[in-house]
């Protein structure tokens, strides 16, 4: 990921639940590890979802997408690298890289959407949420 | 279940997201099935847990329990039976006997309390859903 | 999906399960809706993964993405209509449309690849899936 | 629990994923929490299920429960404390107590059986396992 900021390393470990009768990752459980990875992300930003100063809107998933290039079994530990491709006014978008060692095992993108719960309308990125996303890809 | 009411039949199919890296179904997959299986259940009495008649109420689990007596494999067809073993105030139990084929799977239970979104205190089970399930144990 | 066949028609149930605190489908949920309905798309062709045919190679999915149009909440009724976009040598890709009622809710798309159990590498698809896929292609 | 062994300690994190839309944890999700306490208490021991000296082996789960005493929420921090309760000639069982801050949130029970992979039969718990489990109770 040449242009984009440095990425948020989150470590994290294959589970057996996450495995599959191919004795590989079922690829729905990556999407588990990727959900860790970015609520982490924003809480070392200083504002996790459940901050009360976003109580009134959701953050819902337009689109989410991933390449698997490496298998992943049970007990495996990975790094979730994750970065921001793009930031909108009512979305944002999320970029993860995967390794186990020096293996790259997956790519994914996911594009939030922010959503008032009022309305249930697209609604500009909380403040404390966008100075949390920013406040990470300065580091 | 000699003293059960005759259960409500679900057929359901174990898919490969509830198999496991040992290749048979993670115990966590079957909560799945049973939790299809008493939807579909309160649905043939009349009363679903979406109902409009029930918004003011939640139904947490507050004991489930499974013992697994045959493996399941991806993509076996199983039956999974559900009755009532006991009808509270503000809670009931449910049991399930999963087959597969003449094999005697697994057999869970399940206890749900009626808990008041307002109070967040258990309140009576709806007469809806009470009507639903005796609906159904009368069959 | 104007120039694709006829899609296979799969209909579903969004489960409790399915749900998260935003009170509506958790977007991990939607690719086990899809899974459902590609096993009984190839059930219905004749050849399920699980067929002794195809017991030496495995079905590893290389890309999955969906983006999501409209919001599904517990007890919602969808339609997941699958088709098939691309047949290659060893991977083919379908894609997913799902619905409820008249709302356009989410669509898919998944590439498969065949991959030989014994050497872990690509192999072609199996002529029984190939036939499998074909049969639903023409109907 | 007053006459069992010094719990392993294991913090976790509720998930958006292991929330439903009664906007608490669905009941399932927790023993995600148990798997991942599991599988990092028996590598504090020195020996995993994904350790080579136990590749002959399976350890399916005979008999789970779980009671439910308070809610969880997303981004609840939890700790599971893990002890085991009885260990036998093939089979052991682990008891679970999940805390959030100073709420006993639910107590769990699984029971493992060892099951050869050859013969698929119970088979004695593995020595290396066995060592594991018993270090971890000697702390």
């Amino acid at each position: 990921m040449p242009d984009l900021p440095p990425p948020f390393l989150y470590p994290s470990r294959i589970r057996f639940v996450d495995t599959d009768a191919s004795q590989r990752i079922h690829y729905t459980a990556m999407f588990r590890h990727f959900e860790a990875a970015e609520m982490e992300w924003l809480r070392a930003g200083g504002c996790p979802y459940s901050d009360s100063r976003m109580a009134g809107v959701t953050f819902p998933r337009v689109h989410v997408e991933c390449d698997f290039q490496a298998e992943l079994r049970f007990d495996d530990l990975v790094t979730v690298a994750l970065t921001v491709e793009r930031i909108g006014t009512s979305s944002f978008t999320m970029v993860f890289a995967v390794s186990s060692g020096d293996r790259q095992c997956a790519r994914g993108k996911i594009v939030v959407v922010c959503i008032d719960r009022g309305t249930q309308r697209p609604c500009p990125i909380p403040s404390a949420l966008l100075d949390s996303i920013q406040r990470q890809l300065a580091k």
